[in-house]
């Protein structure tokens, strides 16, 4: 596994989301593959990926646009590696753990396998990244 | 690999969490691990997870209890699994996407692997599971 077939998954997965072909999007995941989304959920399989995100893509995520760089990346084992993607999503109406309209970034960690032709996503986790907030003031 | 492996990996992550002491919760780590926080926050590496561990609980986490279930598994390779592990964080002063001091229910992917008498963690992620709100009201 190398860097170009990680970084042309990542590429397969924008191109999917921003045209909104939420079939070529579940296809980059692993039939049995998992997925945590920012509040927390878990959809189990490529078919609830699929649904799920037809459900967002039908709704607050209609007019998205996903950009995603890959951060880090590295082997664990012949096969199998673990890969590292910031992600900033535009264009959503209020969606995340904060509800918001401006733009969302994020990091996700893939774990990914190796398959005929290139690479697929056996496991996703994606987190808002948020600003901690300063320490309460200690009174006057 | 087999789930015993992991509940043991689960049991001891637990053990050392609520008795505070952090180079035991960072040793099951692998030393070049990844992880991710509830914030998005990505420390690199298990000296990183040792710190900004080690820094929590001397603040907010002084005095948590952490309970985790082990809620799903996978061997993806020889060797290699893949786990989803229930989170209850309690106890903590404010804290969590939500600054929050009531108990903080989460899900997290862990990426394990073998090695000498048990497995390590060689990348994880924290996602606090949040209520998708209502749909807004659409008026009078």
């Amino acid at each position: 596994m190398d860097q170009a077939e990680v970084s042309a998954l990542v590429d397969e997965v924008v191109e999917a989301w921003n045209s909104h072909d939420i079939p070529r999007y579940a296809s980059c995941f692993a039939p049995d593959a998992d997925f945590i989304n920012v509040i927390g959920t878990w959809w189990r399989g490529r078919d609830e990926i699929e649904q799920n995100t037809g459900r967002l893509h039908s709704g607050p995520f209609q007019h998205t646009v996903l950009t995603l760089t890959l951060a880090g990346f590295k082997e664990i084992a012949p096969g199998i590696g673990v890969a590292h993607v910031s992600t900033l999503l535009q264009g959503h109406d209020a969606s995340g753990p904060r509800r918001t309209t401006e733009p969302r970034p994020g990091i996700m960690t893939w774990t990914v396998s190796e398959r005929d032709g290139g690479l697929e996503i056996v496991a996703g986790q994606n987190t808002d990244i948020l600003s901690a907030p300063p320490p309460p003031a200690t009174g006057t």
